[in-house]
């Protein structure tokens, strides 16, 4: 089927809330059919996250309270972007802010889209390696638990359904393929 | 760091649209160190996921448009619960309703947290295999195109940074480690 065939055409767009993370709009859209839809739609700036991988292989990885899941996560370090930031710089920020890590190398792993349904938010994702480790600086609102464990390790914990982050999921399935040779 | 010391309690909340999909809301929490912020927060009420593929080492996927970022997706097939609904029987719906296939072995794969830190969504993830091929009987507003490529090709694009979805990039770097036994 050709792209024309899928393509659906703005019509109408409401602003439903304008907040600091997160704009909502409520959209109107003509389906290839010609019938109305309504689309319920999230834009976002945008992020990067990083995955750090050490000589030895463990990776550094986080501890952080997600409020909308109400519930302690591991995740590999990410943020949100600052207006205009270059993504790698903007994951060199978040990883030294975050856990003191400076990387000496920056592989570009591609990017995520999380729920392309419904938000437009794309992540950036880099491997880090060559580190360094310095003092972090967290913002004075951020609590998180910074710790290390095997890459390996973390492989079977994605493999046996016990990392539910998606980007946390995606790198480490990348990094392992990348750096263990199982490309 | 001890769990306490990263939790963030409810102190108020604010609906901000109730939409077909999405729930917003605006919340304030008290953080670990007794100061206020501020929360946006989507509600959703999950989805399933399902990597099928084929005793020739293909994959069923999807093209599909993605309003959001206006522009057409390469993904696995996929689809919300329904209220109550099973993540296992709803697979099964999704595939047979948007691909036509029957699965006679579904696989956990465990599951997907797409942005955990502003979003509740879960989305669990089958592996479905022991394919039969019907009818696909789409809704009268779902515009997508079925295809079928190897699952080899699809690790490459993933791996070269070609698949954007979250949820596709995940079940194809798992279900290559399990059925190509590179656990």
């Amino acid at each position: 089927m050709a792209d024309k065939n899928l393509i659906e055409k703005p019509i109408s767009s409401k602003e439903i809330f304008d907040g600091k993370i997160l704009h909502v709009v409520h959209d109107t859209v003509e389906l290839p059919n010609g019938a109305e839809a309504s689309r319920e739609v999230i834009r976002h700036t945008g992020a990067v996250c990083v995955i750090p991988v050490t000589e030895e292989g463990t990776v550094i990885m986080e501890r952080q309270y997600r409020y909308p899941i109400a519930r302690v996560m591991l995740e590999i370090p990410a943020g949100k972007l600052e207006p205009g930031e270059d993504p790698l710089e903007g994951g060199l920020r978040e990883l030294e802010e975050e856990t003191g890590i400076v990387a000496g190398k920056m592989t570009c792993l591609g990017e995520l889209l999380p729920a392309p349904a419904y938000c437009d938010e794309k992540i950036t994702m880099y491997l880090a390696t060559e580190l360094t480790r310095k003092e972090r600086h967290l913002d004075e609102d951020e609590f998180l638990d910074v710790f290390e464990m095997p890459l390996s390790e973390l492989v079977r914990m994605v493999m046996d359904g016990e990392i539910a982050d998606a980007k946390t999921q995606i790198t480490v399935l990348k990094a392992d393929r990348i750096l263990n040779g199982n490309q």
